[in-house]
């Protein structure tokens, strides 16, 4: 079954074709065509394109549908293209011409947008989530080992002395912002497309604040053109949000396997959170980590696979944005685990608490002795002259205490600061409002 | 003249090589690095490290090289290798032993990431600005023109009528969601780096929150380790945002380059803005919206370029970061001549006001008529089968008016709900707290 | 089981974050695997690592396994974790420690390796011929409508006269360059990897030659470092070659969907090739042509992606190579639906045979009338401008016949020529002796 | 002065927006056009469109011109749009009408697509050169340092033994490899566009055949629409090309920045070779390595880039591909000056001849004494759990000699038959051809 359908036949191969991965992608949408229906029918139902009784059946209908769903019964039956067209079926199954009415002032096109913006609200909750707890786990990590000292490296040459505590803490502050992003992506999505049909709007009096409303919208794209133009563009948005949160657990991913090999012996995992060698009995491979990285470094091109499929196509919907939805659904899930994963073995990392002893890191206190000098009165220039001298000849040896007070620095790391910038952050989600409104639409509050 | 010349002799290619365009890009830095080092010294003083009296020398000499760049008199000399290097050349030729001592408590690293920092809040003003001129235009058209219908195209198929005020409107609402993006990176930007150091602080008691304050910057970047790591890290965010102007800019070019074809004929330019062809005397060619979208879509491979870089790179400064300025400082001017070129050609746009009687767009009311059943009771599906039969019997023919009353329909543009987006994120920008602490900083105030 | 087992236990996350898509992507591997252990076992029977029985028995359950596979009876079991160990757990199940024995100077990388080199070896002929098929149609076309004129464009500006013939042969000989490409990926594809094993070879007397041979290579992978680094490197070769034959395919489908548009009008599909729309009765979509555009263009982002991998990761193998896996193997089956479907397209499009009577076309000769005057010894800027003056005063009209009589014009579209080129370039290929070598190893020949 | 001057005037900011760089990139396009022209010419003349006298009087003005440009006297001067332009300009000012003759049966289209393709074979060249260059180095060292053991790593973990041999060999082959693709994206360009016009043909008698041969050309662009979709296409083949010979020279840039870590220390280079910190006085950076890597990486970006721009351009040319002009010919001179830069640091570095001492890598032969086991009979998965056992307990010690004899292992580099790979490549590019045929056209042969 087709929406479209017209009685021609269409050719098999093009029908498998351009069906692609929908049927499969499409579960995944399914509560949210549910609770898009039913405001959409609550609207009509409010400028009288349905009357009150017939509001009661499809409510109840729909109502019962996302039961199915939440229980995992729903599925879009052989012959049936996407979960738009199920959807509809199931309903002129039970009540008849009543469920054809659904589709009065409703386009497949603003459905699809509508739906893909309701699970990625959905999808960045969980996000937010996930950062959270990691970003937790960062700092208790942080706070727990900001005593101990590791080599701080420029160039990858040992540099200045660093510790856990910033090591750790400065992952949890580029989490803090990289939410900023996902926050501005967020206020993309969170803008109410229905309504605008084919992306040209529609004859029929819609009330597109009630469903704004409905939904619990934070806005409308007002603009029908805009709005369709979201297809695409409201993706390129968020990809370039987790792009960025992709990047930060990269790098991260990429210091945690170094730390982790026998040349740096920073970190270390037990056997459980490790892989072996098929052929080398003594290797601990840090396999999480690597696919993390991996995982992380792939995201970060969604933006360019969103653009190469959305590059140069003039306004208005094409077939081609189907395809984003193969690449932009199943990346939060992506994002997730990798959050998930380096949740679990940051949990678990055993520190290397004795690291500074080692000789090729007798270098590491030069700038210590440099500022010793300026702050006896010697030139800046003058001081770093001198310590290069003794590093050159071979004399050089510091024996003082590390002083590093200023804000962020290893004495002072400022984790309550960095907290406070990411609650602030998460506050302006507002995710409860969101929830409240499925819940009126459901009949549940 | 090198900041950490030691005496020995570098090989001439591997200085030649190594060097790149910093000479150039730098130019674009120097205010910056006069007021960054204007910041640092009234800092050093309040912890000591500078007496008044060399602090009164410092800025009445910093201060004077700001003029000289102002005036277009400052040059890197043969031989100097950075804009750093200079001022500090400039200042101990003048001040001697004082003048070398603004090094003190700072980096070479986070003196640049600073620089880039003050430079990227300094475009990304401009970006704003410009973006509201063009925002405006679009705006002024889309109420000019509102009521001249075009067709809508699906598929680059005649879908259904829309209008020049849809089409223009559209851009404009697009554009104050790219504003919200690029608040968000500029928010990421607006944080303190300085004294974060090569990326492991200082021994020394810097007052960061100080020059926090004396900089105009909105929060600091507390985490050293963090605060280097921006290296790479803010470039990312920022021309994430920047690639989501560019791809509106981009597909507004699209639709104008295929509007202005003949088989379109929407909208047309005088010859002054256009140009021919060296064997074909009757071409009027669009060359300016060809080279804006080929400049947008290239844009938005900035962040490839920057990831291509940085990926995979542990924390810490790698002199990688350098080349990240040829693509990112730029990237500004090229999105701001975009805008700026299509603001002018949309200032100079002529429409054709009378496209719908030719006789392909004959089907562009089919939705009209079946919504017209649909009103009348006929069940939507019936009504989009009856339709459909006209259609293949070409006996389709629609007298009635059109009746787009909708939120951001034809008949409802909303372009002042759309004016109030733009506004309340620009609002939030604060520009002017930055030019306050620029005028103190300076001595102008 | 895992061939790494050491006793003991993995996280559950961790094996099932690890594991990955392989299990399910290995299937495709499981032929090539068997073939890969066949050619080894009879090279360390060659060596003395195995005895003449132990091979005998080995190669009769290989042979049988292969048969399995080819009847599709083989599944890789619950709680093995890829296709290697379930090949050797099948072994060591009939033949007990004989079965354990093909490991030997074996490592996982390198067998994972070999089996990816004989996979794309497979897929890159099933590439070519599909190829040659959407060829001989582009061709057949081109002949067929070599005498319909259409509008070339410049500028997406009508221009000059243009016809069938090119626009179909344009992409045949477009074809036949990116073969050209492919051919040399599939040079570097075609050298033996095996005997790396884990990167650093063995110090088993290992007979490389004698693996090449039996494998129907064209060379080896000598040094075994670089071998190793071929994961990456490899598929970064072969899909930069498969993005060159996207881009043909997807510029095709760019054309095909505009001159399937209503303002072109140029070609069109029976109904059973297009689609409808679900609220618009009159749309006959080319939705085969959009989806074929979008996934040529997500092609060329492949070499991105395999990029952001590898990137910056030093030589060694990374697990993160596990993940460029499932970019890479489903990256051929989707460029053959591409082929395919546009083969299907173009093998029913219908032409439209009276296009150049419509008025906007009307000075698509003034180059032909131009030339004429030239020819009659006008000065060429001469001719330029009293014909641009003829257009300007609306005067213009060409009468004469169409002259394009040089090599690959309108009048000479050189087909033959091009199709030469092709059949050149897939020559050398050698396909057959890969073939040979498979049935020898199978005992079939 | 433009070519295609009909007396109008344009906006100015028009303008210089549309100039873009041309004028600066196109001074590297001056030879060539005027090979281009001359070749042109002397084809003209041989269909009459040219008398044998004017033919003499152009051809001698021509291969003046050519001199000026040899000798660095030629300029594109003020108020004159490119290169082509100024040539004509040239030529019209001596010779008056006669010089307006060479633009007849050409386009500046073609014209333009000719230069970047001469423009582009001769950057191949310079390339090819230098990569032998470079390879010669890499082998050189490989020979020199074959006996020198390093650690052989897999994820990062110390693996197996590998040598210096292996390590400067590998990327020796890589190189190899990495021709194989420049020379059949060299094969690609190597092709006659001239005689394409705007990618319509034209409907004078021209000969392209005889252009082919005057150019050194190894075949025609036959059908003109293809010839032209080689703007854009061309460029695409060739920097898919470029970018995988930068893959290799990244990774090598990241395995030296890495090995020159004091945490590895396998290599090192004397002060001239690396640069200092700004505080800390005991660094010496790889900056050379580290720009060499990030130049690398964004050279891997410019498919991307390609793509980006040219991606859903319906056929025909369109000003955008005026863009790619700026990625696509600086990319050649970065590479090779990565390609440079990297034979000077490998000329000069110093190889720590003493590394396996570190108590580190006192697993590396775990692998070697499994492999005694299974020699004397052990099968392997015992012989690892053994083995395994030995690591666990801390008791593994091996003393054995190293024997790692099979091709392309320490023992057995093969060496040879890389080199043999590379010269086989390189000798089917026939550059020889090509300047002969140069040398005709300029009469200097």
């Amino acid at each position: 079954m087709k929406l479209w359908d017209k009685g021609t036949k269409v050719n098999q191969n093009v029908e498998s074709f351009t069906v692609g991965k929908d049927r499969e992608l499409d579960l995944q949408l399914a509560p949210f065509d549910v609770l898009g229906s039913l405001a959409h029918c609550k609207m009509l139902a409010s400028i009288n394109l349905l009357d009150p009784k017939e509001l009661v059946l499809i409510e109840k209908e729909l109502q019962k549908i996302f039961v199915d769903i939440e229980e995992g019964h729903f599925v879009i039956e052989e012959g049936i293209e996407d979960v738009h067209s199920q959807v509809e079926f199931l309903l002129t199954q039970t009540l008849g011409d009543v469920g054809k009415k659904i589709h009065s002032g409703r386009s497949r096109n603003d459905q699809v947008l509508l739906d893909l913006k309701l699970f990625t609200r959905h999808k960045i909750e969980q996000l937010v989530n996930k950062t959270q707890e990691l970003f937790n786990v960062l700092i208790g990590n942080s706070e727990k080992y900001k005593d101990i000292l590791i080599p701080g490296y420029t160039h990858l040459q040992v540099a200045m002395p660093s510790s856990f505590g910033l090591w750790f803490g400065a992952y949890a502050e580029a989490l803090s912002d990289d939410l900023r992003l996902l926050q501005s992506a967020f206020k993309i999505v969170d803008q109410n497309p229905l309504g605008s049909g084919a992306g040209y709007g529609s004859s029929f009096p819609l009330d597109r604040k009630m469903t704004t409303d409905l939904l619990g919208f934070d806005d409308l794209n007002y603009n029908v053109v805009y709005a369709q133009m979201g297809r695409g563009k409201m993706e390129f948005a968020v990809v370039s949000a987790l792009s960025n949160m992709a990047y930060t657990i990269g790098k991260l991913a990429m210091d945690a396997c170094l730390y982790n090999s026998q040349n740096f012996g920073f970190i270390s995992f037990a056997d459980e959170f490790t892989t072996g060698s098929s052929i080398m009995p003594h290797k601990k491979n840090p396999d999480v980590f690597e696919l993390v990285r991996a995982k992380a470094n792939s995201l970060q091109v969604l933006p360019t696979q969103i653009q190469a499929v959305s590059s140069n196509l003039p306004s208005g919907y094409h077939r081609d944005y189907q395809l984003t939805k193969e690449f932009f659904m199943p990346a939060f899930d992506q994002l997730i685990s990798c959050l998930e994963m380096t949740k679990t073995m940051l949990s678990n990392v055993k520190v290397n608490e004795d690291l500074l002893n080692d000789e090729r890191y007798q270098y590491l206190f030069t700038v210590e002795m440099v500022n010793e000098l300026v702050l006896k009165g010697v030139p800046f220039r003058d001081a770093y002259k001198e310590v290069g001298a003794l590093v050159e000849s071979g004399e050089f040896k510091f024996e003082g205490d590390l002083k590093h007070q200023h804000e962020g620095s290893i004495g002072n790391l400022c984790n309550d600061e960095i907290k406070q910038k990411l609650e602030k952050t998460i506050s302006a989600f507002n995710f409860d409002k969101i929830d409240q409104a499925y819940q009126n639409l459901l009949g549940r509050s």
